[in-house]
């Protein structure tokens, strides 16, 4: 039985808050420490967090005194989730990875850093051993690991099968975001009720760019050589809460003689950690809707704790191959959840 | 100064009631001759209709009695709008069409009909002269002119520039269209509040073909050869109120050199109706937005009288050759606005 | 341990689906039978329903065939849940009553008859007894027991502590009522998004003598009598999705000193079924919430599985005596999770 | 014909763009100076401004140069509004009105100054010699009228008619408010999306106050004495974007015999401004609907411009006398169109 002891920084945030909430209860892992700016350092977490969440703060977390993220503050810690802002987090990361401390997390910073795992368990979990080319300190102990971007996530899992059966040349992608990607306060409902605001800043590049590298293969010396596809992204803001859907269009290398054989190559995936029994793993990591209107993000975004991605109206594209929509919940599957799952592997596999 | 007498078929439903908004007012029709359903006839337009506009309803209207759709009741009518719904629009359009009655209908009954006009004023002027082929009545006093699909009014508005440009290979479309363009009652709240719901029967076929026929070329008899590209569509219902908005990726014939060439394509082009002064005819039918978050479905679909397309985000396409998200208002440019803009062109041009 | 073999009439609308999914993994009750209308007996459950829960179909339930809701397709079934329309509830509840079978029912048609309670388990369990005056059957084995409408809960509960401490004179009270609460397809889309909708058919009526009935006093030969206030209702459609949100004013008959009194009234208050534990009962039926901003109906209407009661904004009133905020789960707590909790409490009893 | 020459305060808020978008046109008025904070000031507006309204920023204001709010910036103009945050209004509104120039604000900070008017015009058209008694400047040449808050303007003006016919002893108030109240970016989507928050700080406080001033009587000397009545108000945000929409029950102090006084009291009434022809002025200030769902915020709050007041369901109630809903635009009639009015009114009476 595991049982690790736990920091979170940017506690305060809304990624820090679904860390809390999604942790509550965790057979492996234990809150101990949560880390914010200076401005809520000193106060217990209930009065330093405007909760947003719809379940009550829990007990345990709520009179825990939120400290700054300096590594003094969390030695004695296990690990580190980092929900971190991307305008604090490349400084923060790094001074708690060198002084020792591992860090799952969800920032953007070093996502793209070559001895970065960016990592999501079902669909790369080869990629854990970049840890071993980090050098944040001589004994390895202090290292990041980092998980994708909330678009890139149903993104990558769902081009995976497509990719391993058939091979990608290219993807196009609108995807329609949900407000919680943008944290709290965010979005204003001036901007978002009733509308639909058609760009996202800086969401594209990295939709461009993230799944080539999930996607790429482990080579010697623990490099990765990117997948060789092209992405083009429309990211937009759509009036929903939870549960980025994709509208995606995929051409591959190899023309499929059939739709069947489409859907084969999803149902004939494997998934590579099912042995593992992961406490926040979902039974079925990719879920097929036959009904043309589903998968939606009201109702299906939280199914298995959010953690499943759905696949809807796959079918036969007359211009690229294949065309379907994809839907996986960003805050959990996209953000705290992925990570948490980052965690539980690198535990189960020894890391932690 | 022309005066026509008009009747409106479908005069209940929400597509009637948008054109009854829309002619209060108007300089050369006056309506005289309301039909529906048995259920509604006999009743006067206040009580046989559920009013769901937000103007009050016009008084010159609210007391005309309504009556059913046939011939007889509308004699001595200049010509009708038909908002009908395509379930009996096939036997009603044809039969007013054979008692010498001209129809601009918003059904889609007929679009494809290969001697019917699938007009947008600004885009196929030329196309009229169909009329002139079809054999309702012997005399030619009984035609039918369409307008096309709500999304297809924007995509091909959109695309006309790049077609004549450069040519078109290929489109790929996801389309985020508004409740109004399911009518009335139409779409549940519970189905769409905080969602999106990711398909819409039937639709997606009409945009797959109902472009080619639009870009299609007159040629002898009045004939049409369809356009030489292929679009591939994925429409979703968003919870918008008014205002369809596409993200539209094209593959072009011969590639512009540079991001410049596109925009001018856009600046350059010329609309052909300019000349005649049309009463619902927006004085800039194609507006390219600079702004990245523009067009928006609540802020942008009204401008010009809801007559105006909005296209954005102009940019070159990592796979295909551009991008861009286009909007239009759906009920009104993409339904009865457009249906008026045709009969003003057909009034202007003598046909009327 | 119970184990009782139920049915639910209704059971393909909204509230039928309610029943289904609370009902999925339930510690006492088995679903045997699903009863509809003409239309749908003779199908599977997953053909006959459009499914709108967002939860996956229970497989359990999927393959049942629906059946009408005569009492044949009944028999050998303990109790049902009835989830009927107002339109058909009387005639079918009563023959399945006459020929023995219990009936929980969530419809209207009996809740002000004199010989059925209408009950809240925390609020006015000693209704029950009133089944004893029922003479659906000679011997006693059919009868009827309705759950109030779905402001009437969250008003009654909110209304008891003040009943029992101060008396009551008269009640105020504007409720803001979600979208479910008018079933599916329900309310469009196109009245509600971004809207409120002043009025809805029948809902006063229902908040001016409900509670008057729950808080009734029961008497001799089991009869109610009525409780000495006055309510007036102004009852609104709102664009939330689950939780009517209501805003209360009430005149107390004994005047309290001090606000302090008040919150007293609330923090006393003794839940007279707490004994029980039974499976779907709250911990906690009434949460008094410090927060001037809740209760929420999205955060807050699924606390304890959407059985919690949740008040807010307690205050003194400058022209009544109290003014609060009160918020419940109107198709849980308010339908069918309540008609569960009173088949929990006449199991406990005895009843069934 | 008049012809002034006007400043904006506050010209970059939510507020000031509303004075803007409805003074594009404005037959009296032309604005002359824009001014806002140190951050905005120099900058032409178009650049200053996140421009959030649904038509084109006018072009006539585009390139105006934005300027602090000092008194030397509007040296030349006739008078200004004051879209002023209450953080910032009391001082600047008194340097201005001290340097000899007149303001039309919509800022809460001098409403219930004894000296200022807070004025409607077809309410309490009177209290505009209360101005009279300011003493900015030893000319008289420099003073302050307001406009009420955006629940008081349509709860007073609902209120007039009955306050003259029957008297008035108490009025209880739950207001559903739109997003629009808060300004941009204001309200948070995460906050308000599908769901109410009962509770908007500070807004009750004003809806206890100012409609006793609304309604006071001018007496000697220019002083207001308060009306006589309570009111107990709950306010609460919803998912609108414009119009407040109130449910209102009222004391009388003389019962009326019945239904038909009440609504003859509305009849009756008379508008005190209607000789007058302000080009801002509703031709029909109050509407009374007969529908039982009207009136509603998306449908109604911009009838006649957004001006008109809108009073739907006015029923006996069994507890006050009368209850009813009432609905105006936030933003128009309860805000900047307001302070339009009330500048026509007294450019009209030959205070500007």
């Amino acid at each position: 039985m595991k049982n690790l002891k736990i920091g979170i920084l940017g506690a305060t945030g809304a990624v820090g808050q679904k860390f809390i909430r999604l942790l509550e209860g965790h057979p492996w892992f234990t809150i101990k420490g949560l880390g914010a700016s200076e401005r809520s350092a000193g106060k217990p977490y209930h009065k330093a967090a405007h909760w947003i969440e719809d379940i009550e703060l829990p007990e345990s977390v709520s009179k825990i005194e939120v400290t700054q993220c300096d590594p003094e503050h969390f030695k004695g810690i296990d690990f580190v989730f980092s929900g971190l802002d991307s305008s604090v987090a490349t400084e923060i990361e790094r001074s708690l990875a060198e002084a020792g401390i591992p860090i799952i997390s969800n920032a953007k910073n070093y996502r793209m850093d070559e001895s970065v795992p960016l990592l999501i368990p079902e669909i790369n979990p080869d990629h854990i051993s970049m840890i071993e080319s980090q050098s944040f300190t001589e004994d390895g102990n202090g290292w990041i690991v980092t998980n994708p971007n909330c678009v890139c996530v149903p993104l990558a899992m769902s081009l995976r099968p497509f990719y391993d059966f058939f091979g990608i040349e290219s993807v196009i992608v609108t995807s329609m975001q949900a407000v919680s990607g943008a944290g709290y306060p965010g979005v204003s409902s001036l901007d978002i009720m009733g509308n639909v605001v058609p760009h996202i800043g800086g969401e594209e590049d990295k939709i461009h760019t993230e799944p080539l590298k999930i996607l790429g293969a482990l080579g010697d010396a623990n490099k990765i050589t990117l997948a060789d596809f092209k992405v083009q992204a429309t990211a937009v803001r759509v009036p929903t809460i939870e549960g980025h859907l994709l509208s995606v269009s995929v051409k591959l290398r190899n023309e499929p003689d059939h739709i069947d054989d489409i859907h084969r190559a999803i149902k004939e995936w494997v998934n590579p950690i099912s042995e593992y029994d992961l406490p926040s793993a979902p039974s079925k990591p990719i879920h097929l809707y036959k009904q043309p209107c589903f998968p939606q993000p009201r109702l299906h975004a939280g199914r298995e704790g959010g953690m499943q991605l759905g696949i809807g109206r796959l079918r036969k594209d007359s211009i690229m191959d294949i065309s379907y929509l994809a839907l996986a919940h960003n805050t959990i599957r996209g953000a705290a959840g992925g990570a948490i799952l980052n965690a539980e592997l690198l535990a189960e596999k020894g890391y932690l």
